[in-house]
């Protein structure tokens, strides 16, 4: 018997990899941060997950818990599940227990891997734990209650990168027996600039901010709110993420023209998801206000460090950096402020010293 | 008897404006340009308006016609009332047949003024024409069909000046008894900045863009289209043109903080209008597509110079350049090229310059 595999975050997407890993033969640390004790409640009594929509099953998960040390004691994966928000707070509870040879991988990472890698450097300097992230989580779903999550979409292709890059192929190998759908792709930047949520959502909801807080709630951004003007600003952040990418000489995921022009944009095209037949993904309600994670999370965690590496290789981002604009005036937050290249550890660097970092890990 | 009085443009204001002067007293001569003959066919074969709404009356225009040589001959007073993106046609069919000691208005000028001053000063650098502008139009009007307007709200206050300023107050003796309503202001940025439109237009619509385009025109942007986010956002483009006016020195129509929080934003104070309570602009429907004038004349004519304008006095303005960049992508045209400061004859000129000149022409 292998190794459990430890889960840590406790929302949609946690819920939904404890109980998809467990149904497909893994155990299953599952582990939630402290502060969610009350959210979390039932899933720790009874240790039970229920599905719904795409697989109807249910499950009782090896290990349940508020205690990462327990959840990261004896495992050689642990799969973090959260918002890019909760990042800075898991990785405070995680570092005292990570230990050499361990390998975190961030789900939907927005170069949390670069984020995490920095504060290891500065506060546990002689470990050596391996990081990666994905550009994506494998699932569309939705806790419907205590412990049930509705699947409605799954990914047919994820890309994977670990930092340092030098070591994807070998950390793919690790994680490719829990999911065969990832892809090495260059390094960190080519799997956060190919998380299609900063590129969609931040333009999407904007773009339809009078008329989500008008509706009070009653609005589908999938069916009503990406029509062709949002569209083609969803397109112009997507290509100058693309002109970024290629001047600095890293892939990202790139997409067909016809690939923008369906009701969802881009979103969907790496998920099963008929989008524009079934109305899976049309028929998801929301966002319902302006502080919805479309906008505090896709954008200042997605988007801010796409401007400032185009800055770096003089690649201009006037309709990112607009995006940040707006959405900054309109939450009354200084987005610019999120997710920075002081952050990720890149500042200072030209191009080709933050090339040779991502690849070499100094 | 006073000389008439020329009118030119006939759309919705020129119509409710021949029609208002003419039911006052005053002799118009009310000319459309050849190229709109077609849809004022029936007032140039009639010479009758009709008006509904807050006037309830029709008359006989003094004269109708589309040969600018006639309207122009026997007056000392030209209104000039049609959209900016039309000045420069309107321009150079008047510029032939103006003569010296005739004053030019241009109704809600979006610093025309400054634009016909370089065009006579390139092309009839000898005649000695009185230029001016106002903030906006004196009236919310519709055209409902041939000849017949529906008159809504009417201006409380609206701002004069000329170019040079330093005819202001005698040009404004001349108006004032046509509109009693108009004062002086310092000089032609002043009335320009005072113009609601810009500010609220650009940002109403586009955050509202994907409304518009999924509600296919059935969308009311008073009354459903500026809410709290919207809101802060057109407040946010007054504040960055009002910061600008500061750092030249120059007034500006200024707003009370509770302005902003009503459903249509500061667009009806100084007109007669119950905003918040008959419902009248709130019942205004549209827009109903990205070319509507509300994008393509208030962002290129109307925000184009204040950012320009603020680069010049290191004012950031990123609110009104997000509006700008976002705009373009959305029409897809390049709106950094409407009515810039070249196009005004200010390029080249520091603060202290456009100051003077504002003021002593030269």
């Amino acid at each position: 018997m292998n190794k459990p595999i430890a889960v840590l975050g406790g929302g949609n997407g946690g819920h939904q990899m404890a109980l998809d890993l467990t149904l497909r033969g893994f155990d299953v640390n599952f582990c939630e941060h402290p502060d969610f004790k009350e959210s979390f409640k039932n899933t720790l009594d009874t240790k039970i997950i229920e599905n719904t929509g795409l697989i109807e099953d249910k499950a009782r998960i090896h290990e349940v818990t508020l205690d990462f040390k327990k959840a990261m004691k004896d495992v050689d994966i642990i799969y973090l599940v959260i918002p890019a928000i909760a990042h800075e707070s898991f990785f405070d509870n995680m570092i005292p227990h990570l230990r050499d040879g361990q390998l975190v991988v961030i789900w939907a990472g927005d170069a949390g891997a670069l984020r995490l890698a920095k504060k290891l450097r500065e506060e546990a300097p002689r470990k050596r734990i391996n990081i990666a992230e994905t550009n994506t989580l494998p699932y569309g779903t939705r806790l419907l209650g205590p412990s049930k999550v509705d699947l409605f979409v799954k990914a047919k292709k994820m890309f994977f990168s670990t930092f340092p890059a030098k070591e994807t192929e070998e950390m793919l190998g690790m994680v490719k027996e829990t999911f065969p759908v990832l892809e090495s792709i260059d390094n960190i930047l080519s799997v956060s600039f190919s998380n299609p949520n900063p590129t969609v959502h931040p333009p999407g909801t904007l773009l339809n901010i009078g008329r989500i807080q008008w509706s009070k709630g009653d609005f589908y951004l999938y069916r009503e709110g990406i029509t062709e003007a949002p569209s083609r600003i969803i397109r112009m952040v997507y290509d100058e993420t693309l002109a970024v990418a290629k001047a600095f000489g890293f892939r990202m995921r790139e997409f067909e023209d016809e690939q923008f022009r369906n009701p969802c944009s881009v979103m969907c095209v790496d998920f099963w998801a008929p989008f524009d037949k079934g109305g899976i993904v049309a028929n998801m309600k929301g966002p319902s206000s302006i502080y919805n994670r479309y906008i505090t999370e896709d954008l200042p965690y997605g988007l801010v460090h796409r401007s400032q590496l185009g800055d770096l290789v003089n690649v201009p981002t006037p309709i990112i950096d607009s995006i940040i604009n707006l959405g900054s005036g309109i939450c009354e937050s200084n987005f610019w402020k999120g997710r920075t290249l002081m952050d990720l550890g890149l500042d200072g660097m030209n191009r080709e010293q933050i090339m040779e970092y991502l690849q070499m890990g100094c």
